[in-house]
């Protein structure tokens, strides 16, 4: 088992990764000297509870607690204000109080949406993520949280830090191997950002990876947990540094928007990302090889890295227009430098993005 | 104009209170540094709206500020994650962004609505105060937004300071008489709970401050700002000090959803609990001069000060148990230690309760 802090002065918490952690839920809620009398409300989905639900509840009341629970539907669409307001629901005719906890058990989407939750109920209580995918390494890291708007993701949100994350290695044995390989790419880019031996690992252990070995995956997370508690303890709410974990991003979520969020898993679209934005890197003038290895590394894990020839690059930019990361219309870009280092850039054109799509058209229909 | 410092560390900001504000926006909005690239947005209603809209978006577009704006129906039944979510909508088909300003033209519905709309907008944008009523002294102060779930009121909020209040006087002229006196209510409690010249202040005053008196308004809002905010600047989340702020709204809020909050008006509601407070502290032993007072004092301003006949005990207590305030099944009350001073229990009973709606029932069936 790894213990990682995030630092971040008063909201400071601790990550505990590694096997049989759920279990032992109960116990770390005691050592955090949570709150017994308020009740605890878990949210999870279809798919994690019927897994983990009566393991964690069995921990945690063999410690005295009392939980309540609300199962959401799997999926993006549950980050939704309908499905705020139904857990709100359950929260208040369920007695919680200003001294309950809410608990993440699942992927990012319960996570996310949990987290608005704990951040606006009663104007915020405490928050445990109980994180049960790869990609929510980086989703369950950072306090980020909130719920999407038919007309943009994420729109709805807060900064909302956990009081701890228990990350049990073993629930990740049941995840499905496409969640496992899109989970991974946000691991990948946290070594493409920050740590070029992290990324060279990644690449030397890549079937240890996506076969789920118990000692690869502790090291992968804890490496990826840590260098995104880095960047956010240095830049909480996003106004410089943390920019740079956006790498792959500015035009993954318009490939999952122009897809209708069904075409792409998130992993999967940062991963075309991440590999534009090094064409991109390269066409400014950086050395080719930086292409090719990031290119390469996401071919090893089975990850696309070319665009499907039907879709429109029209329909891409003006995706890419609506997103957050537009200030004052300037596309803010995070180009890689190095294998390892990013910059990021304000004088990147709609017209180079265009070229750049076009470029990993073809270079789809040559395979 | 006097300015009042509202003292939160590097979330501080100025409270600006005097005649002729509104016209003058433009210039504060440059003065505190405000983003111009990006569109401001401003929520009022329709009561106000059509009376100030029109002079705030010409001051502010004089000054080069580009505004979008979306007025909601008046009253409570606004703060809702429903109407929430129309202005999440107007802001994102606005193109605000993370340097947009979300600013309030309104009461105290208006602010906790458009300020918890700020709050979450991409995480949080900045959030400017525009009171028009005299309860607003109150609610624009301290940073506590939300919107009402239909089983409870201010449910899902957030703590969300503002960059500025700017607090044009003039706008009250105009207020209908009922929500004067309401908002009166809470300006007598900031005396109540802190301050007994300020108290004996407000019942010389009471003439004066009915019938609008510029000047009067200004000194007796600074007054009430001031202590607010010496409060919230100790207590900012209401651990401890902040608590205070509650006299008179334990029993305030059962008896206005009892009434289904068409009955009493906030003030009004909070008037008979400060009545009730006062009570029950001269029933566990302290001087009668308390009850004498307090009552004597609401009834210069027309406030209501014992509980009607028809109203059953029983459905009140029931509403006191919803409410934020109680902490694992013990209720939290304020009660006078003398004029101008007040402490926190927890051991009023709900019999004490019912006992007080009794004694303020009879009260009633006297006059
Ligand atoms: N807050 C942040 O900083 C942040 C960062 C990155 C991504 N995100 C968000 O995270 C979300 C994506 O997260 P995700 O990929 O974890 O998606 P997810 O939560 O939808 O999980 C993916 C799928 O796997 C299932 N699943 C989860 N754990 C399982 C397990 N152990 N066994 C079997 N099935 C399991 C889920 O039911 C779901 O069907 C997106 O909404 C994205 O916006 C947030
Ligand atoms: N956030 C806080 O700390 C806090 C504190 C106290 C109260 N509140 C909230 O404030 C709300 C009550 O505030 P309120 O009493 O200001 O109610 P309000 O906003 O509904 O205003 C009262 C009425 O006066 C009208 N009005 C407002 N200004 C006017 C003007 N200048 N001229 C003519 N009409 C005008 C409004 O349209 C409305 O009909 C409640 O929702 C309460 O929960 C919040
Ligand atoms: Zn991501
Ligand atoms: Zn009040």
């Amino acid at each position: 088992m790894r213990t990682l802090q995030v630092d971040l002065g008063e909201r400071s918490y601790p990550i505990y990764i590694g096997g049989g952690l759920l279990a032992e839920t109960g116990e770390y809620f005691e050592r955090h000297n949570l709150a017994k009398k308020s009740p605890l409300l878990i949210v999870t989905d279809e798919h994690v509870g019927p897994l983990y639900l009566s393991k964690l509840e069995t921990s945690l009341q063999n410690s005295g607690y009392r939980t309540i629970s609300k199962v959401v539907k799997a999926g993006e669409k549950s980050k939704s204000l309908e499905v705020f307001e139904e857990i709100m629901t359950t929260a208040i005719e369920g007695g919680l109080d200003r001294h309950s906890v809410v608990i993440a058990l699942g992927g990012g989407v319960v996570g996310d949406l949990a987290g608005f939750v704990a951040a606006s109920y009663m104007r915020g209580v405490k928050f445990v993520q109980i994180p049960t995918t790869i990609l929510a390494h980086d989703s369950s890291v950072g306090g980020k949280v909130a719920v999407n708007h038919r007309l943009a993701k994420n729109m709805i949100g807060a900064f909302h830090q956990p009081e701890m994350v228990l990350y049990d290695v073993d629930t990740l044995q049941t995840l499905p191997e496409r969640d496992v390989r899109s989970g991974l790419s946000e691991m990948i880019k946290h070594g493409l950002i920050w740590d070029k031996s992290f990324t060279d690992w990644c690449r030397d252990q890549s079937d240890k990876l996506l076969d789920l070995d118990p000692e690869s995956l502790v090291y992968g997370l804890t490496l990826g947990c840590s260098i995104k508690a880095q960047v956010v303890s240095t830049d909480e709410r996003e106004h410089g540094l943390r920019a740079i974990l956006n790498l792959g991003h500015t035009l993954g979520h318009a490939l999952e928007a122009t897809g209708g969020y069904g075409q792409f898993l998130h992993g999967e679209a940062i991963s075309i990302g991440m590999v534009a934005a090094a064409k991109i890197a390269v066409n400014r003038g950086r050395d080719q090889s930086i292409y090719l290895v990031t290119k390469d590394l996401f071919e090893r894990f089975g990850l696309p890295t070319t665009i499907p020839s039907q879709m429109n690059e029209d329909d891409i930019i003006a995706a890419m227009m609506h997103d957050k990361k537009f200030k004052e219309n300037q596309i803010i870009y995070v180009l890689p430098i190095s294998i390892g280092e990013v910059e990021i850039v304000n004088d990147v054109t709609a017209d180079d993005v265009r070229h750049v799509i076009q470029e990993l058209k073809e270079e789809g229909q040559h395979v």
